[in-house]
């Protein structure tokens, strides 16, 4: 009786663990895809501190553009800001395929992204990009801390492919 | 007595749990920087199996070149091959910081990479690039499920910026 009613414990104990270990599993890609979503709705709306407020402070990222990759938050702004600048208003973002793949405080999310506005400079930007963000929970939140854009390249021309589509 | 004697009990269990912890993180790390390591080495040695062997079935990838993403081990091995068939002998892979945050089931990494070696139409390749990797531990074993490589470009000129360094 007392080894039935132990071992009926026992299972009920895993159980709990099991859901448990779920129902953080997608807390946190929730959490995460909500820092796209923020992200997205600041960078459309030119908000440097919104988009600044998802990055921890020692972010790596490798951008579209050069250089190789900016060190640190503030080099990051400066690169952000300097996008942003060229814009007439807001910059619109699709995710497409938007995958989080999340554990407990280690996290990554990809997609395929669509960025279009209207240039200062008069012209329209309709480009389809990828993109890729590492994540870590620190002091309980999630925090960008590498973020890798890009297009693709053809290597026999040299040219950068700026009007791929999925 | 009895109080003192689970509080003690409870501080040795938290020390072992943290210092548990810390080691399953140290050694995560290190078997993700290993996969990065079998991964060069089967590259330069064209070693198609010896490449794949790192990745999940599932894995996405992001590719230097086109297009936007290749979807499934199948579709990136024959990326791979089509590469590798360009070089006349091995490639020469050097990372540069090699960055892993790893959690206990997900991981990334990141690092600026060379690529150099001579192809067969008689060019040599020099080659700063940028790469991302997603892990996901699936039995036990660290697999790749997403990569991310790039160079920036140049929006002004349509250029992909092929002759960046560190």
């Amino acid at each position: 009786m007392i080894k039935t009613k132990i071992v009926l414990g026992l299972i009920f104990l895993t159980c709990c663990m099991l859901l448990t270990r779920q129902t953080f599993a997608a807390s946190n890609e929730a959490e995460i895809r909500q820092v796209f979503e923020n992200w997205a709705k600041a960078f459309s709306a030119h908000d440097i501190k919104g988009i600044m407020s998802i990055y921890a402070p020692n972010v790596v990222a490798f951008d579209f553009v050069a250089p190789l990759q900016y060190v640190g938050k503030d080099a990051y702004q400066k690169d952000y800001e300097e996008f942003v600048a060229q814009f007439d208003g807001p910059i619109d973002v699709e995710f497409h395929d938007l995958k989080i793949v999340a554990g407990n405080d280690v996290a990554f999310g990809y997609t395929l992204e669509r960025f279009s506005g209207k240039m200062k400079n008069g012209q329209k930007m309709d480009l389809w990009g990828r993109c890729t963000s590492g994540f870590q929970k620190i002091n309980g939140k999630w925090l960008d801390v590498h973020d890798h854009c890009s297009v693709p390249a053809d290597f026999d021309t040299g040219k950068a492919l700026l009007d791929l589509k999925p």
